[in-house]
Protein backbone atom coordinates (compact mmCIF):
# COMPACT_ATOMS: atom_id res chain seq x y z
CA UNK A 1 0.00 0.00 0.00
CA UNK A 2 2.52 2.32 0.86
CA UNK A 3 4.23 2.08 -2.57
CA UNK A 4 1.28 2.72 -4.79
CA UNK A 5 0.63 5.45 -6.62
CA UNK A 6 -3.19 6.97 -8.10
CA UNK A 7 -3.59 9.20 -10.97
CA UNK A 8 -6.33 9.79 -12.95
CA UNK A 9 -5.79 10.08 -16.55
CA UNK A 10 -7.20 10.97 -19.95
CA UNK A 11 -7.16 8.36 -21.92
CA UNK A 12 -9.39 7.33 -25.63
CA UNK A 13 -11.26 10.05 -25.30
CA UNK A 14 -12.54 9.19 -21.62
CA UNK A 15 -11.67 9.52 -17.82
CA UNK A 16 -10.21 7.13 -15.90
CA UNK A 17 -8.06 6.21 -12.91
CA UNK A 18 -6.08 4.02 -11.94
CA UNK A 19 -2.28 3.00 -10.18
CA UNK A 20 1.29 3.97 -11.56
CA UNK A 21 3.45 1.04 -11.77
CA UNK A 22 7.16 1.13 -12.84
CA UNK A 23 5.82 -0.14 -16.26
CA UNK A 24 3.34 1.79 -16.64
CA UNK A 25 -0.46 2.87 -16.12
CA UNK A 26 -3.34 0.37 -14.51
CA UNK A 27 -6.78 1.62 -14.66
CA UNK A 28 -8.54 0.10 -12.16
CA UNK A 29 -11.82 2.56 -12.97
CA UNK A 30 -13.59 -0.01 -14.76
CA UNK A 31 -13.24 -2.57 -11.91
CA UNK A 32 -14.57 -0.43 -9.45
CA UNK A 33 -17.98 1.49 -10.82
CA UNK A 34 -19.36 2.12 -7.11
CA UNK A 35 -16.63 5.12 -6.74
CA UNK A 36 -16.73 6.38 -10.30
CA UNK A 37 -13.75 9.01 -8.92
CA UNK A 38 -10.74 8.73 -7.28
CA UNK A 39 -12.59 11.14 -4.55
CA UNK A 40 -15.02 8.59 -3.83
CA UNK A 41 -12.91 5.44 -3.37
CA UNK A 42 -11.10 7.98 -1.00
CA UNK A 43 -14.46 8.99 0.57
CA UNK A 44 -15.08 5.10 1.16
CA UNK A 45 -11.64 4.32 2.49
CA UNK A 46 -11.05 2.32 -0.84
CA UNK A 47 -7.27 2.87 -1.58
CA UNK A 48 -6.26 -0.49 0.14
CA UNK A 49 -8.63 -2.14 -2.39
CA UNK A 50 -7.48 0.10 -5.28
CA UNK A 51 -3.59 -1.25 -4.19
CA UNK A 52 -4.56 -4.75 -3.64
CA UNK A 53 -6.18 -4.40 -7.00
CA UNK A 54 -3.46 -3.53 -8.66
CA UNK A 55 -0.81 -5.80 -7.91
CA UNK A 56 0.11 -8.19 -10.91
CA UNK A 57 -2.52 -6.42 -13.14
CA UNK A 58 -1.11 -5.67 -16.58
CA UNK A 59 -0.51 -2.14 -18.00
CA UNK A 60 -3.59 -1.09 -19.59
CA UNK A 61 -2.59 2.26 -21.28
CA UNK A 62 0.52 3.07 -22.72
CA UNK A 63 -0.87 6.51 -24.43
CA UNK A 64 -2.60 8.69 -21.79
CA UNK A 65 -2.15 12.21 -20.17
CA UNK A 66 -2.53 12.77 -16.64
CA UNK A 67 -5.46 14.71 -15.09
CA UNK A 68 -4.64 16.29 -11.62
CA UNK A 69 -5.47 14.02 -9.37
CA UNK A 70 -9.06 14.73 -7.94
CA UNK A 71 -10.40 16.92 -10.71
CA UNK A 72 -13.63 17.08 -8.63
CA UNK A 73 -12.50 18.38 -5.88
CA UNK A 74 -14.43 20.74 -4.48
CA UNK A 75 -12.52 22.42 -1.81
CA UNK A 76 -8.78 23.38 -2.37
CA UNK A 77 -7.59 25.62 0.59
CA UNK A 78 -3.90 26.50 0.30
CA UNK A 79 -1.78 28.02 3.32
CA UNK A 80 0.49 30.82 2.38
CA UNK A 81 3.49 32.33 4.21
CA UNK A 82 4.68 29.26 5.39
CA UNK A 83 8.16 28.68 5.72
CA UNK A 84 11.19 30.91 7.31
CA UNK A 85 12.77 33.90 5.44
CA UNK A 86 9.30 34.34 3.52
CA UNK A 87 8.30 37.66 5.16
CA UNK A 88 12.38 38.85 5.00
CA UNK A 89 11.47 37.57 1.14
CA UNK A 90 8.48 39.51 1.10
CA UNK A 91 10.81 42.93 2.38
CA UNK A 92 7.85 43.99 4.55
CA UNK A 93 9.67 44.03 7.82
CA UNK A 94 6.04 42.09 9.09
CA UNK A 95 7.04 40.09 12.30
CA UNK A 96 5.67 36.53 11.95
CA UNK A 97 1.81 36.22 11.84
CA UNK A 98 -0.01 34.52 14.89
CA UNK A 99 -1.90 32.90 12.40
CA UNK A 100 -1.68 31.13 8.99
CA UNK A 101 -2.90 32.63 5.71
CA UNK A 102 -5.46 30.70 3.86
CA UNK A 103 -6.83 30.98 0.48
CA UNK A 104 -8.83 28.96 -1.84
CA UNK A 105 -7.93 27.58 -5.56
CA UNK A 106 -10.32 26.51 -7.50
CA UNK A 107 -9.61 22.66 -9.78
CA UNK A 108 -9.61 24.60 -12.85
CA UNK A 109 -5.97 26.76 -11.75
CA UNK A 110 -4.51 23.49 -12.07
CA UNK A 111 -3.29 20.91 -14.98
CA UNK A 112 -2.06 17.44 -14.37
CA UNK A 113 1.50 16.23 -14.74
CA UNK A 114 3.17 16.61 -17.82
CA UNK A 115 1.45 18.75 -19.68
CA UNK A 116 2.00 22.51 -20.29
CA UNK A 117 1.45 25.86 -17.12
CA UNK A 118 -0.47 27.99 -19.74
CA UNK A 119 0.84 31.99 -19.28
CA UNK A 120 -1.77 34.11 -20.33
CA UNK A 121 -2.03 37.19 -22.85
CA UNK A 122 -2.98 39.73 -20.39
CA UNK A 123 0.23 39.54 -17.77
CA UNK A 124 3.43 37.57 -18.03
CA UNK A 125 4.46 37.26 -14.14
CA UNK A 126 3.62 34.05 -14.26
CA UNK A 127 5.52 31.94 -11.22
CA UNK A 128 5.76 28.88 -9.22
CA UNK A 129 5.76 27.57 -5.83
CA UNK A 130 6.72 23.88 -5.06
CA UNK A 131 4.26 22.56 -2.08
CA UNK A 132 3.14 19.28 -0.99
CA UNK A 133 -0.83 19.09 -0.90
CA UNK A 134 -2.41 16.34 1.63
CA UNK A 135 -5.79 15.19 0.66
CA UNK A 136 -8.31 14.46 3.62
CA UNK A 137 -9.62 10.95 3.77
CA UNK A 138 -11.81 11.39 7.48
CA UNK A 139 -14.15 14.23 7.82
CA UNK A 140 -13.46 15.87 11.21
CA UNK A 141 -14.66 19.26 13.01
CA UNK A 142 -12.12 21.09 15.51
CA UNK A 143 -9.39 18.23 14.97
CA UNK A 144 -7.29 17.94 17.63
CA UNK A 145 -3.76 18.70 15.87
CA UNK A 146 -2.27 15.80 17.56
CA UNK A 147 -4.80 13.72 15.95
CA UNK A 148 -4.94 15.55 12.98
CA UNK A 149 -2.63 12.65 11.09
CA UNK A 150 -5.40 10.28 11.44
CA UNK A 151 -7.50 12.13 8.95
CA UNK A 152 -4.79 12.00 5.87
CA UNK A 153 -5.53 10.14 3.23
CA UNK A 154 -2.77 10.92 0.92
CA UNK A 155 -0.33 12.98 -0.23
CA UNK A 156 0.10 14.56 -3.47
CA UNK A 157 2.62 17.79 -5.05
CA UNK A 158 1.45 21.03 -6.07
CA UNK A 159 2.99 23.86 -8.22
CA UNK A 160 1.30 26.35 -7.07
CA UNK A 161 1.68 28.83 -10.05
CA UNK A 162 0.34 32.79 -9.67
CA UNK A 163 -0.02 35.61 -12.24
CA UNK A 164 2.08 37.32 -9.53
CA UNK A 165 1.02 41.00 -10.81
CA UNK A 166 -2.86 39.62 -10.19
CA UNK A 167 -2.20 38.91 -6.77
CA UNK A 168 -2.10 42.55 -5.36
CA UNK A 169 -4.88 44.03 -7.75
CA UNK A 170 -7.28 43.88 -4.41
CA UNK A 171 -6.10 45.37 -1.20
CA UNK A 172 -7.21 42.09 0.08
CA UNK A 173 -7.55 38.75 -0.85
CA UNK A 174 -5.44 37.17 -3.76
CA UNK A 175 -8.01 35.34 -5.47
CA UNK A 176 -7.44 37.06 -8.80
CA UNK A 177 -3.55 36.07 -9.06
CA UNK A 178 -4.32 32.44 -8.00
CA UNK A 179 -6.90 31.28 -9.97
CA UNK A 180 -5.86 31.74 -13.75
CA UNK A 181 -7.40 28.41 -16.05
CA UNK A 182 -4.27 26.48 -15.24
CA UNK A 183 -1.66 27.93 -13.97
CA UNK A 184 -0.87 26.06 -11.76
CA UNK A 185 -0.50 22.00 -11.56
CA UNK A 186 -1.17 19.25 -9.25
CA UNK A 187 0.25 15.34 -9.24
CA UNK A 188 1.88 13.68 -10.40
CA UNK A 189 -0.28 10.91 -8.51
CA UNK A 190 -1.66 10.55 -4.78
CA UNK A 191 0.68 8.12 -2.42
CA UNK A 192 -1.15 7.17 0.28
CA UNK A 193 -0.67 8.31 3.66
CA UNK A 194 0.55 5.30 5.95
CA UNK A 195 3.75 6.76 8.20
CA UNK A 196 4.01 10.48 9.60
CA UNK A 197 7.44 10.52 8.31
CA UNK A 198 5.79 10.95 4.68
CA UNK A 199 5.62 14.53 5.70
CA UNK A 200 8.14 14.87 9.32
CA UNK A 201 10.88 13.53 6.85
CA UNK A 202 10.17 15.00 3.28
CA UNK A 203 12.58 17.25 1.60
CA UNK A 204 11.13 19.63 -0.63
CA UNK A 205 13.22 20.69 -3.68
CA UNK A 206 11.81 23.00 -6.67
CA UNK A 207 14.21 22.91 -10.07
CA UNK A 208 13.15 25.37 -13.23
CA UNK A 209 15.24 24.05 -15.94
CA UNK A 210 17.35 21.43 -14.05
CA UNK A 211 18.58 24.99 -11.68
CA UNK A 212 17.39 24.53 -8.01
CA UNK A 213 14.84 27.74 -7.08
CA UNK A 214 13.48 26.73 -3.56
CA UNK A 215 14.88 23.79 -1.39
CA UNK A 216 13.56 23.27 2.33
CA UNK A 217 12.40 20.58 4.62
CA UNK A 218 8.96 20.60 5.87
CA UNK A 219 10.05 20.37 9.42
CA UNK A 220 11.16 23.76 9.38
CA UNK A 221 7.34 25.16 8.33
CA UNK A 222 6.10 28.12 10.27
CA UNK A 223 2.90 26.53 10.61
CA UNK A 224 2.88 22.09 10.50
CA UNK A 225 0.38 20.30 9.12
CA UNK A 226 -0.68 19.33 12.16
CA UNK A 227 -1.81 22.84 12.94
CA UNK A 228 -2.93 23.02 9.19
CA UNK A 229 -5.52 21.00 9.82
CA UNK A 230 -6.46 21.71 13.66
CA UNK A 231 -6.61 25.38 12.75
CA UNK A 232 -9.43 24.95 9.09
CA UNK A 233 -11.56 22.41 10.90
CA UNK A 234 -12.10 24.79 13.67
CA UNK A 235 -13.87 26.68 11.55
CA UNK A 236 -15.40 24.29 8.77
CA UNK A 237 -15.72 20.98 8.64
CA UNK A 238 -12.99 19.11 6.82
CA UNK A 239 -14.14 15.97 4.71
CA UNK A 240 -13.25 13.05 2.65
CA UNK A 241 -11.39 14.76 -0.95
CA UNK A 242 -10.87 17.85 0.48
CA UNK A 243 -7.05 19.26 -0.28
CA UNK A 244 -4.87 21.31 1.46
CA UNK A 245 -1.62 23.18 0.27
CA UNK A 246 0.76 23.32 2.72
CA UNK A 247 2.68 26.35 1.78
CA UNK A 248 5.96 27.03 -0.59
CA UNK A 249 9.68 27.04 0.62
CA UNK A 250 11.96 30.98 -0.32
CA UNK A 251 12.65 30.82 -3.63
CA UNK A 252 10.18 31.82 -5.52
CA UNK A 253 10.91 33.77 -8.73
CA UNK A 254 9.21 37.12 -8.13
CA UNK A 255 12.00 36.98 -5.01
CA UNK A 256 14.67 37.57 -7.43
CA UNK A 257 15.98 40.98 -8.65
CA UNK A 258 15.18 41.29 -11.38
CA UNK A 259 12.31 38.60 -10.84
CA UNK A 260 13.05 35.12 -13.23
CA UNK A 261 9.42 34.69 -14.32
CA UNK A 262 8.25 31.56 -16.42
CA UNK A 263 8.39 31.89 -19.67
CA UNK A 264 7.27 29.49 -22.82
CA UNK A 265 9.43 26.57 -23.06
CA UNK A 266 10.87 26.98 -18.93
CA UNK A 267 10.68 23.55 -17.41
CA UNK A 268 9.53 23.17 -14.00
CA UNK A 269 9.76 20.27 -11.30
CA UNK A 270 8.57 19.86 -8.09
CA UNK A 271 10.49 17.12 -6.08
CA UNK A 272 9.49 15.33 -2.81
CA UNK A 273 11.00 12.45 -1.94
CA UNK A 274 8.59 9.51 -1.17
CA UNK A 275 6.25 11.67 -3.52
CA UNK A 276 7.45 12.20 -6.87
CA UNK A 277 8.25 14.49 -9.41
CA UNK A 278 6.03 16.70 -10.70
CA UNK A 279 6.94 18.42 -14.08
CA UNK A 280 5.64 20.60 -15.92
CA UNK A 281 6.42 22.60 -19.14
CA UNK A 282 4.93 26.28 -19.77
CA UNK A 283 2.97 27.22 -23.05
CA UNK A 284 1.36 30.52 -23.65
CA UNK A 285 -1.82 30.70 -24.18
CA UNK A 286 -2.96 29.01 -27.60
CA UNK B 1 -41.08 31.74 -16.74
CA UNK B 2 -40.35 35.24 -14.98
CA UNK B 3 -42.49 34.26 -12.05
CA UNK B 4 -40.70 30.89 -11.48
CA UNK B 5 -38.92 29.69 -8.42
CA UNK B 6 -36.43 26.86 -8.27
CA UNK B 7 -35.70 25.76 -4.78
CA UNK B 8 -33.41 22.82 -3.12
CA UNK B 9 -35.56 21.49 -0.45
CA UNK B 10 -35.23 18.42 1.69
CA UNK B 11 -37.91 16.36 2.57
CA UNK B 12 -38.89 12.34 3.88
CA UNK B 13 -35.15 12.41 4.33
CA UNK B 14 -33.85 12.92 0.84
CA UNK B 15 -33.16 15.45 -1.18
CA UNK B 16 -35.40 17.34 -4.05
CA UNK B 17 -35.68 20.34 -5.83
CA UNK B 18 -39.04 21.73 -7.33
CA UNK B 19 -40.61 24.68 -7.67
CA UNK B 20 -42.35 26.89 -5.10
CA UNK B 21 -45.97 28.67 -5.52
CA UNK B 22 -47.84 30.43 -3.44
CA UNK B 23 -50.01 27.53 -2.27
CA UNK B 24 -46.48 25.36 -1.82
CA UNK B 25 -43.71 23.63 -2.59
CA UNK B 26 -43.80 21.21 -6.12
CA UNK B 27 -41.40 18.53 -6.23
CA UNK B 28 -39.71 18.49 -9.48
CA UNK B 29 -36.86 16.28 -9.39
CA UNK B 30 -38.49 12.87 -9.49
CA UNK B 31 -40.12 14.02 -13.37
CA UNK B 32 -36.63 14.62 -14.39
CA UNK B 33 -34.11 11.95 -13.73
CA UNK B 34 -31.57 13.71 -16.30
CA UNK B 35 -30.92 16.61 -14.03
CA UNK B 36 -30.47 14.87 -10.43
CA UNK B 37 -29.64 18.32 -9.25
CA UNK B 38 -31.22 21.96 -10.56
CA UNK B 39 -27.10 22.48 -11.01
CA UNK B 40 -27.62 19.84 -13.74
CA UNK B 41 -31.10 21.47 -14.81
CA UNK B 42 -29.33 25.06 -15.09
CA UNK B 43 -26.24 23.58 -17.41
CA UNK B 44 -28.71 22.10 -19.47
CA UNK B 45 -30.55 25.44 -20.09
CA UNK B 46 -33.07 23.40 -17.97
CA UNK B 47 -35.20 26.28 -16.44
CA UNK B 48 -37.98 26.54 -19.22
CA UNK B 49 -38.73 23.19 -19.38
CA UNK B 50 -39.07 22.99 -15.44
CA UNK B 51 -41.50 26.08 -15.57
CA UNK B 52 -43.55 24.42 -18.00
CA UNK B 53 -43.77 21.53 -15.96
CA UNK B 54 -44.49 23.43 -12.74
CA UNK B 55 -47.53 25.00 -13.96
CA UNK B 56 -50.56 23.74 -12.61
CA UNK B 57 -49.21 21.19 -11.04
CA UNK B 58 -50.21 20.17 -7.64
CA UNK B 59 -48.42 20.98 -4.21
CA UNK B 60 -46.24 17.52 -3.00
CA UNK B 61 -44.63 19.17 0.18
CA UNK B 62 -46.16 20.95 2.84
CA UNK B 63 -43.10 19.53 5.18
CA UNK B 64 -40.06 20.83 3.63
CA UNK B 65 -36.59 22.28 4.76
CA UNK B 66 -34.57 25.02 2.45
CA UNK B 67 -31.32 23.71 1.35
CA UNK B 68 -28.93 26.27 -0.52
CA UNK B 69 -30.40 26.54 -4.38
CA UNK B 70 -27.20 24.84 -5.33
CA UNK B 71 -26.19 22.91 -2.76
CA UNK B 72 -23.19 21.21 -4.77
CA UNK B 73 -22.01 24.66 -6.37
CA UNK B 74 -18.75 24.11 -6.71
CA UNK B 75 -17.09 28.01 -7.45
CA UNK B 76 -18.82 30.44 -4.88
CA UNK B 77 -17.03 33.90 -5.48
CA UNK B 78 -18.07 36.90 -3.87
CA UNK B 79 -17.19 41.07 -4.68
CA UNK B 80 -15.94 42.53 -1.22
CA UNK B 81 -16.17 46.31 -0.93
CA UNK B 82 -18.71 47.44 -3.96
CA UNK B 83 -21.40 50.20 -2.56
CA UNK B 84 -19.89 53.57 -2.09
CA UNK B 85 -19.49 54.83 1.40
CA UNK B 86 -17.93 51.13 2.02
CA UNK B 87 -14.46 52.50 2.40
CA UNK B 88 -15.40 55.37 4.44
CA UNK B 89 -17.15 53.29 7.11
CA UNK B 90 -13.60 50.77 6.42
CA UNK B 91 -12.07 53.97 8.21
CA UNK B 92 -9.03 53.64 6.35
CA UNK B 93 -9.31 56.88 4.21
CA UNK B 94 -8.29 54.47 1.35
CA UNK B 95 -9.09 55.44 -2.62
CA UNK B 96 -11.55 53.68 -4.17
CA UNK B 97 -9.81 50.82 -5.65
CA UNK B 98 -8.85 50.12 -8.92
CA UNK B 99 -9.94 46.30 -9.07
CA UNK B 100 -12.97 44.75 -7.20
CA UNK B 101 -11.64 42.40 -4.08
CA UNK B 102 -12.81 38.72 -5.22
CA UNK B 103 -12.68 35.69 -2.48
CA UNK B 104 -13.97 32.26 -2.63
CA UNK B 105 -16.90 30.76 -0.13
CA UNK B 106 -17.53 27.20 0.10
CA UNK B 107 -21.12 26.27 -0.08
CA UNK B 108 -20.79 24.15 3.60
CA UNK B 109 -20.84 27.89 4.87
CA UNK B 110 -23.94 28.61 3.84
CA UNK B 111 -27.20 27.48 5.10
CA UNK B 112 -31.12 27.81 3.46
CA UNK B 113 -33.92 30.19 4.07
CA UNK B 114 -35.77 29.60 7.08
CA UNK B 115 -33.26 28.08 8.71
CA UNK B 116 -30.61 29.06 11.57
CA UNK B 117 -27.10 30.69 11.10
CA UNK B 118 -24.65 29.53 13.37
CA UNK B 119 -22.81 31.79 16.10
CA UNK B 120 -19.65 29.23 16.99
CA UNK B 121 -18.81 29.42 20.51
CA UNK B 122 -15.02 30.31 19.31
CA UNK B 123 -16.01 33.59 18.79
CA UNK B 124 -19.10 35.50 18.71
CA UNK B 125 -19.06 37.98 16.36
CA UNK B 126 -21.17 36.92 13.70
CA UNK B 127 -21.93 39.87 11.23
CA UNK B 128 -24.52 40.12 8.29
CA UNK B 129 -23.72 41.29 4.83
CA UNK B 130 -26.92 41.43 2.07
CA UNK B 131 -26.30 40.77 -1.32
CA UNK B 132 -27.71 39.50 -4.72
CA UNK B 133 -25.94 37.07 -5.99
CA UNK B 134 -26.03 35.79 -9.82
CA UNK B 135 -25.65 32.19 -11.07
CA UNK B 136 -24.40 31.75 -14.60
CA UNK B 137 -26.11 29.42 -17.01
CA UNK B 138 -23.56 29.55 -19.85
CA UNK B 139 -19.83 29.09 -19.87
CA UNK B 140 -17.82 32.02 -20.98
CA UNK B 141 -14.18 33.61 -20.58
CA UNK B 142 -12.92 36.78 -21.31
CA UNK B 143 -16.61 37.83 -21.77
CA UNK B 144 -17.29 41.15 -23.04
CA UNK B 145 -18.91 43.96 -20.24
CA UNK B 146 -21.68 44.23 -22.58
CA UNK B 147 -22.40 40.53 -23.12
CA UNK B 148 -22.52 39.67 -19.61
CA UNK B 149 -25.78 39.21 -18.93
CA UNK B 150 -26.22 37.12 -21.58
CA UNK B 151 -24.18 34.31 -19.18
CA UNK B 152 -26.68 34.86 -16.32
CA UNK B 153 -29.06 32.03 -15.55
CA UNK B 154 -30.80 32.98 -12.69
CA UNK B 155 -30.67 35.28 -9.42
CA UNK B 156 -31.34 34.54 -5.17
CA UNK B 157 -30.23 36.42 -2.42
CA UNK B 158 -27.45 35.59 -0.13
CA UNK B 159 -26.32 36.22 3.55
CA UNK B 160 -22.87 36.86 3.41
CA UNK B 161 -22.90 35.82 7.42
CA UNK B 162 -19.37 36.64 8.65
CA UNK B 163 -17.31 35.55 11.84
CA UNK B 164 -15.65 39.59 11.67
CA UNK B 165 -12.65 39.05 14.12
CA UNK B 166 -11.38 36.38 11.84
CA UNK B 167 -11.73 37.77 8.84
CA UNK B 168 -8.60 39.83 9.64
CA UNK B 169 -6.76 36.93 11.36
CA UNK B 170 -4.33 37.11 8.81
CA UNK B 171 -3.02 39.80 6.84
CA UNK B 172 -4.08 39.10 3.68
CA UNK B 173 -6.79 36.33 2.76
CA UNK B 174 -10.35 36.46 4.59
CA UNK B 175 -10.99 32.76 4.17
CA UNK B 176 -11.36 31.82 7.84
CA UNK B 177 -13.60 34.53 8.50
CA UNK B 178 -15.71 33.57 5.87
CA UNK B 179 -16.31 29.81 5.27
CA UNK B 180 -17.54 29.08 8.96
CA UNK B 181 -19.68 26.40 8.88
CA UNK B 182 -23.63 27.46 8.17
CA UNK B 183 -22.29 31.41 9.30
CA UNK B 184 -24.29 32.86 6.19
CA UNK B 185 -27.51 31.98 4.21
CA UNK B 186 -28.48 31.72 0.48
CA UNK B 187 -32.11 31.04 -0.94
CA UNK B 188 -34.97 30.88 -0.66
CA UNK B 189 -35.27 30.22 -4.24
CA UNK B 190 -33.66 31.20 -7.76
CA UNK B 191 -35.69 33.05 -9.98
CA UNK B 192 -34.87 33.01 -13.97
CA UNK B 193 -32.38 35.87 -15.21
CA UNK B 194 -34.85 37.02 -18.15
CA UNK B 195 -34.34 40.86 -18.10
CA UNK B 196 -31.91 43.66 -17.39
CA UNK B 197 -34.12 45.27 -14.90
CA UNK B 198 -33.92 42.45 -12.75
CA UNK B 199 -31.00 43.57 -11.83
CA UNK B 200 -30.50 46.69 -12.70
CA UNK B 201 -33.44 48.48 -10.73
CA UNK B 202 -33.20 45.90 -7.73
CA UNK B 203 -33.43 47.52 -4.76
CA UNK B 204 -31.98 45.52 -1.86
CA UNK B 205 -32.84 46.08 2.05
CA UNK B 206 -31.17 43.77 4.67
CA UNK B 207 -33.50 44.22 8.24
CA UNK B 208 -31.82 42.74 11.88
CA UNK B 209 -35.41 42.33 13.83
CA UNK B 210 -37.45 44.25 11.45
CA UNK B 211 -34.64 47.38 12.21
CA UNK B 212 -33.36 48.21 8.58
CA UNK B 213 -29.44 47.81 8.61
CA UNK B 214 -28.47 48.31 4.98
CA UNK B 215 -30.58 50.19 1.99
CA UNK B 216 -29.56 50.26 -1.55
CA UNK B 217 -29.62 49.72 -5.46
CA UNK B 218 -28.13 47.70 -7.63
CA UNK B 219 -27.14 50.75 -9.75
CA UNK B 220 -25.17 52.27 -6.75
CA UNK B 221 -22.50 49.39 -7.13
CA UNK B 222 -18.64 50.65 -7.90
CA UNK B 223 -18.28 47.68 -9.55
CA UNK B 224 -21.15 46.57 -11.74
CA UNK B 225 -22.38 42.97 -12.18
CA UNK B 226 -21.17 43.59 -16.01
CA UNK B 227 -17.77 44.80 -14.84
CA UNK B 228 -17.66 41.68 -12.52
CA UNK B 229 -18.55 38.87 -14.85
CA UNK B 230 -16.25 40.47 -17.73
CA UNK B 231 -13.10 40.50 -14.87
CA UNK B 232 -13.61 37.33 -13.60
CA UNK B 233 -13.57 35.30 -16.52
CA UNK B 234 -10.16 36.89 -17.58
CA UNK B 235 -8.71 34.87 -15.68
CA UNK B 236 -11.15 31.87 -15.46
CA UNK B 237 -13.34 30.31 -17.71
CA UNK B 238 -16.98 30.88 -15.98
CA UNK B 239 -18.95 27.64 -16.00
CA UNK B 240 -22.82 27.25 -15.77
CA UNK B 241 -23.86 26.84 -11.81
CA UNK B 242 -20.87 29.07 -10.76
CA UNK B 243 -22.24 31.71 -8.73
CA UNK B 244 -21.10 35.15 -7.98
CA UNK B 245 -21.82 37.08 -5.01
CA UNK B 246 -21.56 40.64 -6.08
CA UNK B 247 -21.23 42.89 -3.17
CA UNK B 248 -22.88 44.18 0.09
CA UNK B 249 -24.24 47.59 0.62
CA UNK B 250 -22.92 50.00 3.54
CA UNK B 251 -24.76 49.47 7.19
CA UNK B 252 -23.19 46.22 8.39
CA UNK B 253 -23.20 45.08 12.09
CA UNK B 254 -19.40 45.50 12.67
CA UNK B 255 -19.54 49.15 11.38
CA UNK B 256 -21.67 50.40 14.31
CA UNK B 257 -19.97 52.36 17.28
CA UNK B 258 -19.96 50.11 19.68
CA UNK B 259 -20.62 47.12 16.35
CA UNK B 260 -24.08 45.18 16.46
CA UNK B 261 -23.11 41.46 16.13
CA UNK B 262 -25.94 39.06 15.86
CA UNK B 263 -26.60 37.17 18.52
CA UNK B 264 -29.43 34.07 19.30
CA UNK B 265 -32.87 35.17 19.03
CA UNK B 266 -32.06 37.72 15.79
CA UNK B 267 -33.92 37.42 12.61
CA UNK B 268 -32.14 38.76 10.01
CA UNK B 269 -34.02 39.56 6.00
CA UNK B 270 -32.44 40.42 3.28
CA UNK B 271 -35.13 41.39 0.70
CA UNK B 272 -34.61 42.54 -3.20
CA UNK B 273 -37.34 43.51 -5.60
CA UNK B 274 -38.43 40.93 -8.15
CA UNK B 275 -36.14 38.07 -6.13
CA UNK B 276 -37.73 37.56 -2.39
CA UNK B 277 -37.00 37.90 0.82
CA UNK B 278 -34.25 35.47 2.70
CA UNK B 279 -34.69 34.93 6.14
CA UNK B 280 -32.63 32.99 8.81
CA UNK B 281 -32.69 33.21 12.82
CA UNK B 282 -29.79 33.02 15.33
CA UNK B 283 -28.61 30.19 16.85
CA UNK B 284 -25.69 28.87 18.80
CA UNK B 285 -24.11 25.92 17.54
CA UNK B 286 -25.65 22.87 19.45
Amino acid sequence: MRDARFASFLADGARHYGAVTDAGMIALSPQFPQWPTLQAAIADGGLPLLAEAARGAAVSHADFTYDIPLPDARRIICVGVNFPDRNAEYKDGSAQPKYMSLFPRFASGFTGHNTPLIRPPENHTLDYEGEVAVVIGTSGRRIAASDAYDHIAALTLCNEGTIRDWVRHAKFNVTQGKNWDRSGAMGPWLVPFTDAAQIDDAHLVTRVNGEVRQDDHLRNMVFPIREQIAYISTFMTLQPGDIIVTGTPTGAGARFDPPRYLVPGDVVEVEVSGIGTLRNGVEDEA
